[in-house]
């Protein structure tokens, strides 16, 4: 596939393309046409063929999108396959729902550490990984060179370690903190805001209201 | 302000918006201009002042927006000062990090129960509230009328559970279960899937390591 500039706005759909794909592709389903996929994304069939164009060469809308040549596709795009080292900081009820409910495999990264610095969780297993006092991070991360850090801590601690995660070479970040993580070059992140996401609820249940 | 149909992409930055008009009040900022605005959002001026349009009339752009009044027009238009009863199933990890992360209030709701299966989650505190047996679901319902609930559950117990709360009176879900909710006549939901962000994180981290 080739490699093009992609807008944000379709990048941020990329991963919704990707989702709805695998789960055809697990259904079993061979050959998907854009009606079918244009009620499974909720967006417009003309909207998704400008997408996948953008994707590079995917499947062949003509006769239905190839399932799972669009699902290799679009996996190979994200860049699935491959095992970058990920820690985690703030072993907290959220950061443990996300190493319990996250996919790290299916995306690309592999968690290798979990860090807190709260005492009585050092030392505590949670699937299959440590949880780990936070003064070994430096430690941990000149050892064993991990890329990308999750951010599980309250924006304040984030703020607090952002600096000295870059410097130890973290360069993506997938942050739940709420803090905004500031500029660094060769940087990069997602942020999860759940407010988001009920705020937009409040909105859909109050237009249907009426 | 006006209500006109929003466009369900425009209708996804709305909560961005909100989100950044908050934090600016928060951080004293009177005014702010679109270049702004801009780099806080990662959204392009002309890209804020279609969307803005969209929403009805927001503050005077020609002299930069006034921060509290689009704040108080774009909460107003979210709906953020009901206060829908809500109800959250699931009191795992990722139920708690919901129910002590997640500001309801703020968002027009107010959490009044929370329900689980597991007996040993049962009658514990969270955030002053109890967590019931989900065999007092029904009961609950009808004597509370919630209007919304949160699906913290994998993806097979929310597709047995579904039928109940909509029969029961549900019409919003902030569904993180994973599992696509049926389309019901005046039902509505927002989805979190985590492994989006993850998957789009990988993609940047290839993309900016070329």
């Amino acid at each position: 596939m080739e490699k093009n500039y992609i807008p944000d706005a379709t990048l941020g759909r990329l991963p919704r393309y990707y989702r709805c794909f695998c789960e055809l592709k697990e259904n079993g389903v061979g050959k998907s046409a854009s009606q079918m996929l244009s009620i499974k994304t909720g967006l417009t069939a003309s909207q998704i063929r400008q997408d996948f164009s953008r994707f590079g060469s995917l499947g062949q809308h003509g006769y239905g999108y190839n399932v799972e040549q669009v699902c290799h596709d679009l996996g190979k795009l994200i860049g699935t396959s491959h095992r970058r080292r990920a820690i985690l900081i703030g072993a907290g009820n959220l950061g443990r729902s996300v190493i319990l409910g996250a996919q790290f495999a299916m995306s690309g990264f592999q968690l290798v550490a979990v860090f807190d610095r709260k005492e009585s969780f050092v030392g505590q297993i949670i699937r299959n990984i440590p949880v780990r006092h936070i003064d070994g991070l430096d430690e941990f991360c000149r050892e064993n060179f991990p890329q990308m850090a999750v951010l599980c801590i309250p924006a304040n601690e984030a703020a607090e370690i952002y600096p000295q995660l870059v410097k130890l070479g973290i360069t993506g970040f997938w942050n739940f903190s709420g803090y905004e993580l500031p500029y660094r070059d060769g940087v990069v992140s997602t942020e999860v805001f759940l407010g988001d996401s009920l705020n937009l609820l409040c909105y859909k249940m109050n237009t249907s209201e009426k």
